[in-house]
């Protein structure tokens, strides 16, 4: 298991969804950024159900701690290490099913992996709720890039196969921190939220796509011929549990599209190098060109489903029936968007330091 | 710059389109693989440009020389060192359009990056030559993977928006290989070649598809929470150039699925654990599940086009027209499997010495 | 800053002197491994200041934390985190001093490096007291270890220039843990309890040599050209704060023998390949050999003398003097023992499961 | 086996003693530095044996190839690749000895990583002869470090007993070049040979001390906790075969010292912080405070000697004798004198870069 990501501001996950806490280090933060917990606790509360039907009931009351690297309100260059504690639950239903795993849920391979040693309470280190550390890593690492100017912003494009139509980035920033589904398009919104009620109402669930937007990237960040943006961005977005898909630009539309419409031209535009496309979502060779990063992830439907569906039991080696009770979020798709924005900021971060861009002392 | 993948099994690139040569060492390889210039000569050979119209007309010969690490035919453990030497090539072209950054390449953001001493002839670490040292790591990776049976397999599965049928494993196998296009589907094959040379007499290009396919994986490769199967494998593949976007399974078709449909039902089938469906793609939780592991990688339309283009003279600093001569790709996409492959080996390979799967000495 | 080591065994170290916390997260523990808080305890209590005067007299109390990772009382496979809280301290003096760097501390270093905004109270980072999460990380590297046999021991070899006499294993074994000052030889013992006791009387300090020893360790640990055992190890040791030299087996004692006094010839003995001599340390090539590792470490004084010292005040940027008042530790070389073991068990822990001799899960 | 060492200045070792060649990959290093192949011969001819006794007669004639990284006489940014081909050599003597492993060399604990396939004419990858590739790469890292000023010197302080008097720097730069033995002290050098000659002619060899130096190294190098100025100084050293202690400093004998007399009181001169004695070798905390960095490095006397020496017959597992034929270095330590420096170089480049005081393009 590797539970560390980046070069020169790393992450260290840790926790489980029913064990004491989840949390997160990094190492390599530089020192002098005024931070508190409330600035993280800004972030971790967007990750929190919004008041939609479909998400999970839990009222997770998460409270951020930082217990290393602050001093006198700023980050020190020390490990910075962040936890939200949890709060005691029941995992008994967990102990009922753990011989016959979840389909679509890492119980088979996280068992497998670790002998059967691993805490299957709520999924462990495989639930969702893990990412509540990737989001307080990020917004560590967005005030840093604060520093330079790079802005973030992810947003939903699509749930259940329904579109949002695009939108400015003044709407964008508008429409998408109200919106209960992270959607800036309101009238697809609503046809979305009665798709997640009527998979609720069916025990199912539904997916969706998530694009993620980076404004201000100086040319020159990435590390090819292996740490491309695209690939260590990709590689930290696929962490996020449910992603089955990451592209770039045009991604996936550019295989279908001749040389001529997806060659993004050059252009001076009030003397600044633009490209008057951006099917390359702002990323040429592996290095960003200056313009918008743009990345889309497809985000699965939630394996958590009331439905009984098919499966075995591990005991008799044999065929099994499953229902999984309780309340289950029908889309994770609203609450996975500041987690895709957290994943961004880190590996920009990442690269920002690496590119000596940042220094290792803010002022 | 990082010119390095891999942790156990960790692969350097270097060398230059038109410099001196291209290499790959490879440090990590267990020892007493029995290897052969000539077995890395066949992988490298099937990276050449079928004989179909629309690939580049350079007749590389492409010599593999193993410089180290190997003793009495068999690998001993030490960093195994290949190089293929270049040719002497007229790299005129390149220093007239030096400053005239050509759309879609990576011209403009590698000079930035460089401050101006990139080697740019040939496109120089950025063309798509490199990849010479991909597939020869890939030959190693895919013999040592040959002693826990994991068997790789790559195909072209749409070009220019054509789909070919899904086919038999069996089917894949007999005709991929003879396919110019490394397409099993015979009919649609026809009809992207039409289009290919369609575009290419247009003075244009097309994209496509490929889906790479590992069978045989034991369960629990992948080392989540960040180095998850999908993750590692996607960027691996990012790192050839031309790839916009990586999905696992049904990816971007699994946002539009409903938990249901998308969730694979585990069953016992002939006494071994299997999942009715494969929408996972042979990976749960960033973990190997047993299944076959299924990516697609999207490949853009090379940026080399005949026709006239929008760019801009960095000298100037002022909008300029780019006509760029000689013969061009008008497709890689049947040229990319093999390096799709051999990037899926080069990662299997590193995740199964880290799941102690493979030991230091293979006998 | 990095506060990460190991390839496949990592640890994390975080937490400050006078912070929150002193903590470290294990990635990549082997699953199934029996362990308890109070198995953990058991080492730390170990570097707890013994009934000698000349050591701290800070009571510290320290009470074991594991907040991840376990489960059922054994390892998961996931990051282990452990901590231990501090108790309020008065840091006070800490800031009068600020600006007068402490002579042979990392007072000056830590401030220049961090802009200034490090956490100087009691030392920060800096502080000895971070190596309680490396004797945390240690007590269960120790653990993994018991697995494959291999056995570590410290003792202390000298102090104030004072020798102790050369043992039997048998007698190391009986002695060091009832000594004070982890030395097995007694005679010895009370000469540099003596000379504790004058330096601290003078207001003064004393250091001395530890040395590390691993028995049953098996021939091929160790991953040259780079990571040869005697580098990882040595750079394992040097991040104990103190130490200022790191030599295996004869050590610089090597430098002045002859060839064919320093070889060690190998031998047959019961069956066994055995070396007549260890010159070498067990470690030949940077590979263990099969004998006994063993290696010295030399501890300086501590820095933290009452006597007036001469620096500077950084705000004038002239010269200053400096009394630095409360109780110091005249010699930390035996508390210093169990950080030596520690760090030798997390590095050998890492190289055996390099070599894969240990799998994935402990059963 | 790992062949790669540094961070963002990563160099990868690959070839063998008696292989087609030796080289090395750097990968990180900064773009726009004048760089030919004579400036990294003269470093590597400093490696080729004096005019002395005792030194190994194989005259080398090694011509270094750049064969990538380079373009139109500076470096790109790319990886920088160098080799230096071998001349075909009699391995005929390895053959018959491979089953007599030789006291003091790594041929049984090379022989046992790897299974029995490792390459062991000249030692293979064990050879002294890889560390040409060293000093390659610290031709290149002596560049880099020369835009910020750090100079670096190495020197014999002692062989076979005999120790060079402390010279000052003057008298050390202009020595040390021109001594056949790399010693400042011509005295006590005249004695030194006299050693190696009386060793040589008893079929025996001798062993020495290296001290490593730079000069004007600014405050802030280094990466606590774990990633010390000492810690990755001496994991470079260490890769240098024979090397079996580092010290810092007063190293081990600061162990013998008071408080009071180790700690280097701060002052002012001349308007900058200096310390008033460099006890601690430059280096507070595992972080350069701006004085000269000083280790010094044990090397042992070579194990080749042509007495009769005692081993072990590996088919029949019997004990047996062994003689070692041809002529062989009788002391190494002045041939080890520039290797020293160039894995000082290669660190303090990877540290600088770290610390964002060498930018991504040199200017």
């Amino acid at each position: 298991m590797k539970n560390s990501i980046g070069q020169m501001f790393a992450i260290t996950s840790f926790g489980e969804s029913h064990g004491r806490c989840v949390g997160i280090t990094i190492d390599g933060c530089p020192a002098g950024l005024a931070l508190t917990e409330s600035d993280v606790q800004k972030q971790v509360d967007r990750r929190r159900p919004g008041k939609i039907s479909g998400t999970t009931a839990r009222a997770e009351g998460d409270e951020v701690e930082i217990i290393s690297g602050i001093f006198n309100g700023r980050t020190t260059g020390a490990p910075l290490t962040m936890v939200v504690w949890n709060q005691d639950m029941d995992s008994g239903a967990y102990q009922k099913i753990r011989m016959t795993p979840r389909p679509g849920h890492a119980d088979y391979t996280a068992l497998v992996k670790s002998g059967g040693f691993n805490d299957f309470r709520g999924g462990g280190r495989f639930s969702g709720r893990i990412t509540v550390g990737f989001v307080m890593a990020g917004a560590v690492a967005r005030k840093v890039l604060d520093f330079i100017g790079i802005e973030i912003l992810a947003h939903t494009v699509e749930i259940a196969g329904i579109q949002a139509e695009r939108k400015t980035l003044k709407e964008l920033k508008k429409n998408v921190e109200v919106s209960p589904l992270k959607c800036a398009d309101p009238v697809a919104a609503l046809e979305m939220m009665r798709a997640i009620e009527t998979a609720q109402s069916e025990g199912d669930s539904v997916g969706g796509v998530i694009e993620g937007l980076a404004f201000n990237v100086p040319v020159g960040l990435g590390e090819p011929i292996f740490d491309t943006l695209e690939g260590e961005l990709a590689k930290a977005i696929f962490a996020i549990p449910a992603v089955k898909g990451v592209e770039f630009g045009a991604g996936f539309a550019a295989a279908r599209k001749r040389g001529s419409e997806n060659n993004d031209a050059f252009a001076i535009k009030k003397g600044k190098i633009v490209t008057l496309t951006d099917n390359a979502g702002g990323i040429l060779g592996g290095i960003s060109d200056g313009m918008p990063i743009v990345l889309r992830a497809a985000v699965k439907p939630p394996p958590s489903i009331s439905r009984r569906q098919k499966t075995i039991d591990l005991q008799k080696l044999a065929n099994a029936d499953l229902e999984i009770r309780g309340r289950h979020d029908a889309c994770i798709v609203p609450r996975a968007v500041p987690i895709v924005e957290s994943m961004m900021a880190v590996t920009l971060c990442d690269f920002a330091i690496r590119a000596r861009i940042i220094p290792e002392v803010l002022k």
